[in-house]
């Protein structure tokens, strides 16, 4: 087996001891560097210790670009790896720091370093919480269309909504315009509730209560249509032995004989 | 195939390629014609475009303009069409811009041509939403008692806990009048908490708190009937089982006889 | 059938017309006494129609009076009837009103008298709504223990909550006791979140991020249990009938014949 | 019976009527110490009350004292019970009292004092709400993978939305890091909604309004999840039959044969 086999298995795989270790580590990394964004943005902590942050991020990005050309060197297709989703937010993960050489100052490039956030996602897929993440995205899948159904009467709701408050509360109450008051709408909808901006009139306190209500009672919807198809897996999935003798193919995932007749089911399961 | 019938065939159905394109285009003028009425309210941008958006504003409503008369006189019973739901809601979306030339300034005109949004339901009826929107709505329908019921509870509650805090509070603590405090009760049992009116003595915000701890429970009380009537609409509509002899088809899946004849069920499924 | 039978019909009962009739009146006139206690409360009107508003007040009064003790008269046992709940609600409908005679200005007399809105619930037990409200109701009770432990536990956590905010973020920040910072933790934790007060150290928006994750996703709690009993509740009730052949009793309420033997099912559903 | 056995069953155990005495009383003594630890806090309640508070502080920490050398004493492994989870809470209730007397006026050994909450949970145990609890617990612990994989993607989300929240809005409106802007997202996200910060520009308020409607909706997931477990937990422990094979009892309520081992079962059920 030769190096650039091992490298593989450790840095792609997580089945070995070392493969593992890589990944724990690198979670830890990115976790860092994730942190080192959020602390650089505080000013007291920036003005303090700005220096110090500063050498972290180059360790940081200097591992990233070792860890990235290890990446490319290992795999056995490099541009179907450089051309993929991880394959990119990795690159993207180093090149800010390197771009601020040239670009000095440009506040801009933090967003594109907050980009390393969604390596955290390339873990779920080594863990066994894969599973568990796969049945929830399943169950959403299915719901696609109620939820798409519900949230279009939503957005219809809300813009009939702000446009009568901005018609009944109008500018001189904070409703400056539809826009911003299909943005009070969703804020009172979802039950959020700011309170930056709030109705004044009567009529506009009535409107609004049943708004809430509305809001209130509504979000029994996406969650009704969600647990169903929830339940719904949880019940499809648990079953996929067939009773040799009777056909019945309602059996538990621990069953062993058929619970109808008796018969032993094979264990294929 | 007259012209008339072609056209009834592209404006009021979809199964041709140019009735979906039609409906497509209609769709986003719709859309257009929305966002026109938005962006007309917001005052800079009133300023600066507001003679762009007049035009736009003109060549949206001579568009409806034909396609309402067009509608008219390609369908089989123009009065049925004129007076249905969407005929009225289509003639509401191009009159506010015509009664602008004789009504200079009617400011509420523009919630007459807000109106338009409603039109955005009708491509509801052509898409494969329907269905998805069909079954929420059976949900809803049967949970309609319990959910009245709870709205009744609710109601009543919000009335008494708002006089009890008129009289706890008073108008010094901002809880002016009855149904002002009613409505701080409705902010507050529905979660959405402006923070507009908020108790200030210990005895008003003890009684808040409960208030609050009786609204974030008792929201589970509407999230239980949808989610168990969606649960029943998915099972009974899970059968595809034909009785042979009566026709019934809503049998269980586990049915071996016809529950309605007693006729033995096919064991196809 | 003597008048005071006659009369107890009407009054008591709602099986023929004019019992009916008067329940509907009596329903309008009770909404429209607490409308009225509603409009006295806020100043602009109490100033303007202060007048007619205490005639109507006194039309109310009379009418109520006149109801009961018609009520006293025409019921078989008086005294179980005024000693009954409804009873004693009915009385002290009507006593504040002549109270304020004596008592010139007493203001807590409008609380007694707003609870003539559980004069309301009298009509839910006339119409076919119980049904709903009592399904509901078992539901709720079938769940009691659960949510009980539920609160308990929520209870538990705002003590600790809060009085750890009252620690971290202390008087200055708004935080002024141990109660007022378990109110804090309730409104947030809630989601109903005022802002009238808020951490402001970066240690107490931490904490309270996550009493607000917490307090979000603690609401699957009652929602599952609430909706699990409802889904029993529905399964449990729609079953009464036997097969006499093979003696299956999980029927659909529509069923004529056993679904798993063909055998008729006895009517007497 | 010696004292001792005496006083064990009466401390440690509730089913003589003088321990089910015992631990009333101590719940109460409990309660009002948590009472307690709150008053002091209130600025003009210390003030005014503060010696008489002083006196009942000493009173019940006297009590707990003594309470818990009988329970060292009376206990057959003292170490098991002084080293156990109840063992140091109850060690941590009584000594910042005595500390009090040394180290004069140590503000945090409130929260030490306030330790005393986690007491209550110990009547917990004694009483039938342990079913229900136990319940609870097991469909949470059941699902805890799935709201593993919801969590995560909820932190994330709000890392990814307060990092752009930052960007757009700024330190002028508010938003004065990365860290506090994340604060504002899960603000939002939990619909708490305080109102402390809030977007000012229309990007701002757009990118909000996305995450509200977000979180309302994403409420749905983890709801789903719980319900579905409890609805599980409840159809498993309906059944009351017990293979006279292999004593399994965890049978389908349609099961008439073992699926452990094949057995035909009872048809008691």
């Amino acid at each position: 087996m030769s190096l650039r086999d091992k490298l593989y298995e450790i840095i792609f795989e997580a089945d070995t001891k070392e493969g593992k270790a890589f990944d724990v580590v690198l979670l830890l990394i990115i976790l860092a560097s994730i942190i080192l964004v959020m602390l650089e943005s505080v000013p007291r902590i920036n003005k303090e210790y700005g220096e110090l942050l500063h050498i972290v991020e180059w360790v940081i990005t200097i591992f990233f670009s070792i860890e990235y050309i290890l990446r490319v060197w290992v795999v056995r297709k490099p541009w179907t790896y450089i051309l993929s989703f991880y394959g990119i937010i990795d690159l993207l993960s180093v090149l800010p720091t390197y771009l601020s050489l040239v670009l000095v100052g440009s506040h801009s490039l933090m967003i594109i370093r907050a980009i390393r956030l969604l390596r955290v996602f390339r873990i779920l897929k080594l863990s066994r919480f894969t599973a568990a993440g796969q049945n929830l995205g399943k169950a959403l899948w299915a719901s696609r269309e109620k939820i798409f159904v519900f949230l279009f009467f939503i957005v219809n709701l809300v813009i009939i909504v702000g446009t009568l408050m901005y018609l009944i509360e109008g500018p001189e109450h904070g409703f400056r315009s539809i826009p911003q008051s299909i943005y009070w709408a969703i804020v009172t909808m979802t039950t959020v509730g700011y309170g930056d901006i709030s109705p004044e009139t009567p009529t506009g306190q009535f409107l609004a209560s049943i708004v809430m209500i509305v809001g209130y009672a509504v979000i029994a919807v996406p969650t009704g249509i969600v647990t169903s198809e929830i339940i719904k897996g949880t019940q499809t999935t648990a079953n996929t032995q067939v009773c040799p003798n009777c056909l019945y193919d309602q059996h538990d995932n621990d069953a062993r004989y058929c619970k109808k007749c008796g018969t032993k089911l094979n264990d294929a399961n």
